[in-house]
């Protein structure tokens, strides 16, 4: 489908399902059809070509009004934010801004002077927030991909209540130039979609632009292949409907292969506390109390509340809070040695829009039971739909350490029965690594590459150029060497790594095998698997197999 | 000479210079000896064997007071702060706590209950400051190490005084546990030694602890070759005494190969601004404002003056003169693009104790002016002396990238004619490759591994199992190949790199170049050179000269 066309569908649909209070400025059609047109239009190789996007009110869009759910507050930015910009170059079509808990401050979706987002299939209950609008308007099919914010789980949260993906990325490597700050050392520029390819193909656009902070250089790319995973021993906050939810995912994660860890959630919970009832809600102060002291009538009364006295808290205090939080993350990530990843409920309810009204403070807070810690921890998050709990749809989030955002989104994938694709333009830096024997899938040293973290890409062929030999080593391996006459093409496999990795597996080599330029069969060269001369001609030629797999299934090796 | 003798040396040293004022706690000489007989006894490899040590009285060290220049401030800690654990579990023997001034707030040397610790050569004039005892110390001879910190200067400005090398590390790789705290976000851990091979090797212990920031995996090592420095293009607060020692400095610098390039360093300077002028002395209210408060008259009436206005400055100010700072620096770095270091003047003069005495705020905001930056800015520095200016003793100052320390020590040894050693501990996890041809040092692709940070380590030659052949490439390469008969030792030479660095390089390897392991002439294997063997055995076999530069030299190549 053209883009255009996706662009008038998008259009139709808007008008049908009749959710007014999604939007706070729905772009011109004629507007968004120009910009359709202009990407059709192009020949270049546009890996977002012609999805349809909508954009939270608190990331700025050039030319659009950005208001963070506050008219008074509004102004029109002349450049896109640089995700914005990202996946405009990319070439989504960006259809308009939508509505959010004032100052994204919430975590609910009805605290906006533009009204209550509603749950997108139940609308007497809420859609979650802050980033109500971009969640339901995915949710409804309106837009392909959404954007969102996070500090507290503005863009898990409604993922979980909507039944879709959301990716809050490791802070910092999605760039918040552009971004009405709310707490900003810990704000992110989130993604939603429908499923989680769609979501992490967006994430790696966002994500390749100019970060907050550099990828380091041996970040894992990927989950192991049998990664173990903590849950909490204890779910407080859940009923039966919904705990039971969570321990059906967990069983898929264990039948997908994953070894579960139960462990005390104590510490997480803890500093979960202290985003808003310490001293760090300074921050939102700084972002805007300035406008909220002189606008007092503009803000929404519970957003007020929160942010205005915050003015007062001494430096030294939110000082005294930070450290306290550094050694309650310490304490916390003793809680995950060893083990891969965190999964969570994303939220342990589901309240209707007249039980927040009721305890706007109280529920909202309840929400963010699971969410909270999460960007205080430096942890990257996916959260992913796993079923129903009653007639809510029930998701988790699957946390790793900080630049491990692949690591979560492979282990969401085995919850969540989806492909993870790999965050392939997370660190900027990647290099493949051709092998041809005892490190390829299901051979006894693919652990060397997996516990590196590396990410297998895929099968290769090298250019007819090659003998394989079959090495006198343990366990048995494939030497394979470039000759001027006789040589066949021998199959293999491409694994991407981080350079260090590559360089911590070249150093822990052992004799005879090396490592240097192949040639594959579509004329690349690329770096691979070689041996020692004197090592392969002491072997047995096993060429006429074409790859290590076949002569092993031939009984040609040892 | 053994520890014991170096101790008993170092007491009568101590008698015989009559300067009590270095000290807040002596040792009881009983207790280093026994200390001494104990690192005798050890049959441990300890690099800082008998090593004599002094210790900033703002570091803990087990069972002796810590003060921070503030008797009512003293406890009794159990353990000895990580730092100064390092040094003792290598081999150094702690003498005793040195007098600073108070909390580590001053450059000066004589905000101190227990008086001003005066110059080492000139009683009358300053020690400089905060460090001021750990400083003159090693200036005059009483130890060989000293502990200082730094936050604004302190493990600086007395080194640039005293005549003595000064090594401010990268924030946080020097762990800060058991260190009273000034501004925490910016407290470093430092060392003075009397040459930079000393401070080298002590540092290098030190950093090799349990870090609060983790290396990246990434860092450069060494300085290139011919490093570009930056020097300031106008040197405000120096006379022409002075301005005139820092330019025999850079003379020294760019006669020893680097190539100097003169920057504004207005931004700097700017910067340096905010570290007291500004909301960041919250911090220093945070470490101890609540004793300050609670102890006016137990406080120096300038440290007091300084700290106690600090306990009501709002978090949001903090907060905005953090992100001004942030600003301040991005654009600052941009200045030193394409540059390796900073070179500047240590300290701008060197001011009498009476004329402190007369001016205690403005001249220690003076001595501040090439120092006060560099933390804030995350900068990693290498203080040296450089000669005289006038009857002073004059230091230089050479700052590098967070995590390049290795890159300011190389630069600083240039200008000090003093051999760097390479910080071998930084980064916890180098690797080594051994070079036999075009990367060998002074040949063409030598800049393929100084670009990537490589540090050269020395000679290394195979086991005599290879023949050495000159392939037809470009460059001309030689191939190293492992044979069973006929071998023969061939010379290469040790290059120390990251796992990154390792990896880039042999991802950008042409053919028909490899990598694997080598074995060496003392039966150790490593990584180094090897080549495929269809283009080894098209070349010209020059094994009989024994390595690549005598080929070249005999025009038995090309």
């Amino acid at each position: 489908m053209s883009a255009t066309e996706r662009v008038s569908a998008a259009y139709r649909s808007i008008e049908r399902v009749d959710r007014p209070e999604i939007w706070i400025h729905l772009r011109p059609e004629v507007d968004a059809m120009a910009e359709a047109a202009r990407v059709d239009a192009s020949t270049a190789d546009l890996p977002l070509r012609g999805l349809v996007l909508a954009v939270k009110d608190n990331v700025d869009v050039a030319g659009l009004p950005t208001t963070a759910g506050c008219p008074e507050f509004a102004y029109t930015p002349a450049v896109d934010a640089a995700a914005v910009a990202a996946l405009r170059a990319a070439g989504a079509v960006v259809l308009g801004k939508t509505n959010l808990d004032q100052f994204a401050t919430g975590l609910v979706g009805t605290r906006s002077p533009h009204g209550a987002v509603r749950d997108s299939r139940r609308p007497e209950y809420i859609s979650g927030g802050s980033s109500s609008g971009s969640a339901v308007a995915v949710a409804l099919g309106l837009v392909d991909i959404a954007i969102g914010t996070d500090t507290a789980g503005s863009g898990r949260v409604p993922a979980g209540l909507q039944g879709i993906v959301g990716i809050k990325p490791t802070v910092g490597v999605v760039s918040t130039e552009g971004v009405v700050p709310a707490c900003s050392s810990y704000d992110c520029v989130t993604i939603f979609a429908a499923d989680l390819a769609g979501a992490e193909s967006a994430m790696a656009v966002m994500a390749s632009g100019a970060p907050g902070r550099q990828w380091p250089s041996d970040v894992r790319l990927a989950a192991p292949p049998r990664p173990r995973v903590a849950v909490p021993a204890v779910l407080p906050g859940l009923d039966e409907q919904w705990a039971a939810a969570f321990g059906a995912a967990v069983e898929q994660l264990r039948a997908a292969g994953a070894e579960v860890v139960e462990i005390d959630l104590t510490l997480f919970l803890d500093a979960a506390r202290l985003l808003y009832d310490g001293a760090l809600v300074a921050e939102r102060y700084a972002a805007v109390g300035e406008f909220v002291d002189a606008h007092a009538d503009a803000v929404d009364p519970t957003v007020r509340s929160i942010i205005a006295p915050a003015g007062v808290i001494p430096a030294h205090r939110l000082l005294a809070d930070r450290e306290l939080l550094a050694q309650l993350r310490n304490r916390a990530m003793k809680e995950l040695d060893g083990l891969d990843a965190l999964m969570v409920p994303t939220a342990p309810e589901h309240p209707t829009i007249a039980e927040v009204a009721a305890d706007p403070i109280g529920v909202n807070s309840h929400m963010g039971t699971y969410t909270n810690f999460c960007n205080l921890f430096d942890l990257a998050a996916v959260a992913v739909p796993a079923g129903r709990a009653g007639n809510a749809q029930f998701g988790v989030t699957v946390l790793a350490r900080a630049f491990e955002d692949g690591v979560a989104a492979d282990i969401a994938a085995m919850v969540n029965g989806d492909q993870a694709t790999g965050w392939t333009s997370g660190p900027a830096d990647t290099v493949e690594l051709a092998v041809f024997g005892a490190h390829l899938r299901g051979q006894p040293l693919e652990h060397q590459l997996t516990g590196l973290g590396a990410r297998w890409c895929g099968p290769v062929a090298t250019a007819p150029r090659y003998r394989l030999s079959a090495l006198d080593t343990a366990p048995p391996k494939p030497g394979l060497i470039r000759v001027t006459e006789g040589g066949v093409s021998i199959v293999g496999e491409r694994w991407q790594l981080t350079p260090a990795a590559l360089g911590t597996f070249l150093a822990a080599l052992p004799t005879p095998m090396m490592l240097g330029s192949v040639e594959f069969d579509d004329g690349s060269w690329g770096t691979g698997f070689g041996c020692d001369q004197e090592a392969a001609s002491t072997g047995k030629d096993i060429s006429e197999y074409g790859g290590w797999q076949a002569a092993l299934s031939a009984g040609a090796v040892g």
